[in-house]
């Protein structure tokens, strides 16, 4: 029996680039933290997310994508994104991110998001993407984290 | 009797670096878009988001972000961000954010946002910011958008 | 006999998020400002930069970037990017950019840059990108600007 | 006798908000990628780039940056940037990048740049920055690196 996964922590420290005039982490880059967080989770489950060797090529766009701001992240702030699969559904997944600096005391709680992503792929090489089930290759390996 | 603004219409196209391997624009700058529409509504009624000169230095915080997205933008579309102010509280504004893709028949809806920002100063030059009411002279110029 | 086109202006307004902690433009995005020109300068030439409908695949991969940098641009500056072609190669080209702030007195110029870029296509669907000449149809269209 | 730094190494993985519809890391974020080398350099001697602990506000904005490229990146791609100190001036310093790809043989350089950066400061704290002497603190803890 295969163990299913359902989070992974990644950590980050933010970088000058991801700064902005108010001297803060500008809002939009703790999009691509999460982002960066799902596909370590992927690479954590043993394939790429845009190589899942699962004989097709297969993508995840976006649906949806939310977060909700508490305190600021600063220059050489150190980051955990904390992704748990909040949902599994039969085409799509919804994680849910916690973000946690962990530099400064006390730990606390930063910010917290979400992403809900559709499994898509290519009918023909040249056609359009549409939304396929997840393959089971991927899907026997992803597991639904408990209640906080 | 001053007329009160609740709308603004940016217009912006895809530029190669906002695009990424899967060849759409990344999920990311859909929020530096909404923030581009932003400032300039705040340019529209006279001031810049970061010198309102209103005798304070205030900042606007994300406090909440979030986006659904329904058709990827390509390199070189062009794309309506309609901003229109959905809540005007007395310390945050919500805006709700609509993306039409102008360049391709039909025009379509490709996403739709919003956006939750405080408004915050310093009470002294070299302390924290803080929640402040929005100021009369910035309030008195913003109106919320009737029900679509 | 065709008219060759050799230098194209665009016009830029910083954007929040294009500037960092020291409350000026990260300097990274000066070579996106001078990729968008470039992009617009083949707009203007009557083709996308990766359409040019001319039967075959195209790829404008940078082989040099270069900038130097005199003047900060600041939140809401006005920037104009002056290319200019400085060179036609067989299988490249040099451009030149000249960044001048256009909103605040003196206008001045704030940066000096540079971009080689290759013409690339591929031999076959599924093989590397190789080093190509121009087409003709792009090549005939491109001048040479004179020494300023 | 306090040991001189010359050199840093720090290894970063392409993540997928750094590619472009090309399917390679666009070019801009090289230079993201040799300033976050810089400021991992500046950690390695015991202070952080923005916060040197030597008494005033300094800053280091860049004067020139270049870089030759001549290999794409791709996702996932883990690629070591080698900083080495090129020259140390009164005022400024002067950084040479080397970028190798690890992950697939042969290891191989795939882009090599540099950066000229000036130490500012102000001389009253609503003045604007000036060119200042590199701070004894820091300078004596920095060495040039031998030729390669």
């Amino acid at each position: 029996m295969k163990t299913k996964m359902f989070e992974f922590k990644l950590n980050r420290q933010v970088e000058f680039a991801d700064t902005d005039m108010a001297g803060i982490m500008h809002f939009s880059n703790f999009f691509r933290f999460m982002e960066a967080a799902e596909h370590a989770f992927f690479r954590s489950l043993g394939f790429s997310i845009y190589d899942t060797g699962h004989g097709q090529a297969i993508g995840w766009p976006r649906v949806h994508a939310s977060c909700d701001f508490c305190y600021p992240l600063k220059f050489e702030d150190i980051v955990e994104i904390h992704l748990r699969v909040r949902e599994k559904r039969k085409k799509s997944l919804v994680y849910l991110f916690v973000f946690r600096r962990l530099n400064k005391r006390p730990v606390r709680e930063v910010a917290r998001g979400s992403l809900v992503v559709a499994c898509v792929s290519k009918r023909d090489p040249h056609g359009p993407m549409v939304s396929i089930p997840i393959p089971k290759g991927i899907s026997s390996k992803i597991g639904v984290a408990p209640e906080e």
